[in-house]
């Protein structure tokens, strides 16, 4: 079974890293230093198909790597796992570039929204590496056990079609029953900019758990 | 039964105008000179219930003006119609702030994304307006048979809640069941900011026909 690595040991990175060792897969989780607490606490709990260490081991361990850092803080990390460690290799990239410096709700980060997005600008720093933009559209408790929430759509973009794929089939492992792949990295665009609407149906509904299904 | 201004001469105003006069509303297209040809070609197909004139003629008839014109000149046609003729009454704006300037698939006018939009620019614009955005991320022909479609989600936002109940009732009419107050209009933004989606999605299936669903 693929290594998976995952990038980052907030929330997100917690809840699909322990999904994925439930799946079977053995899973690094990475952070910017090795023995982070919040790293070692998890794999503690999880197992012993869980491993923790810097971003660059985790890069290297991973066949597949999820970046599930901050949109204002993915580029650097990705910098920081390493170009070289990352070549040639799947990116899932769940990442929004939330702009929180204007208060709440955020907003997008300028430079990154419109006519660029973070999915590109992560694959213009990766150019060797298969970025797939995907699961940003929802939170992580749906990201991981989508059909427990209903008939749920999610969209990939990304330039590589057999990297597609595979993300495909691991979504599939995480309740997605509907799939829809809208084309190469610059999609990454649109997906980002539901975030606005994610935001604006959260605080009107105070409720997390919800997603969007395209009815076509 | 009340009477309905469209501004707008093309598809959309169209579509909408003629659905309207099918629901038994009394109807007048505005467009920006009189006895426009497309106008008046419309009120020939229409009836006795329809009628055209110039942007001002319209939002004087209307108790409830539909802003139906493109997003990039909404802003200069609601000023031909005049901020008196639209004092205290409901502007329904159904406009995307397009930019068809970068080439295709248009992005989103700067200045009029992220941080701010065409709905909130419309409001500012018209103080003493009722401004209600919706039905701006589906198109003509799903906007006014919805259920036709499937079960689909419509949001509304605007400052002042009769006025979304007023169009609340108007949507139904428009086969729309699941209707989703995002509040006041600065959520103009998030939906306006999910036209890129739309745009991946459309493209990406050739097909125009399609709505969302929040699944909560």
């Amino acid at each position: 079974m693929k290594k998976i690595a995952i990038l980052g040991t907030g929330i997100v990175g917690n809840t699909i890293g322990t999904k994925l060792v439930r799946l079977g897969y053995t899973v690094m989780m990475g952070s910017r230093t090795n023995n982070n607490s919040k790293a070692t606490a998890w794999v503690e709990a999880s197992g012993q198909n869980a491993s923790q260490g810097a971003f660059s081991d985790a890069a290297i361990f991973g066949d597949i790597i999820l970046n599930c850092v901050k949109g204002e803080v993915s580029l650097d990390v990705l910098r920081s796992a390493g170009a070289e460690n990352l070549s040639g290799k799947i990116l899932i990239d769940i990442s929004n570039p939330l702009d929180f410096s204007r208060g709440m709700p955020p907003t997008l980060l300028p430079g990154l929204v419109n006519t660029y997005s973070l999915g590109e600008a992560i694959q213009d720093l990766l150019p060797a590496t298969r970025v797939v933009k995907t699961l940003n559209i929802v939170n992580c408790e749906v990201m991981v056990d989508a059909s427990k929430y209903g008939d749920l759509t999610m969209f990939v973009a990304g330039n590589d079609a057999a990297a597609k794929q595979e993300v495909g089939a691991l979504l599939q492992q995480f309740g997605w029953n509907d799939i829809l792949d809208l084309g190469d990295i610059r999609n990454a665009r649109s997906t980002e900019m539901m975030l606005p609407v994610w935001l604006s149906i959260f605080i009107a509904g105070q409720n997390g758990h919800f997603g969007f299904k395209v009815v076509r």
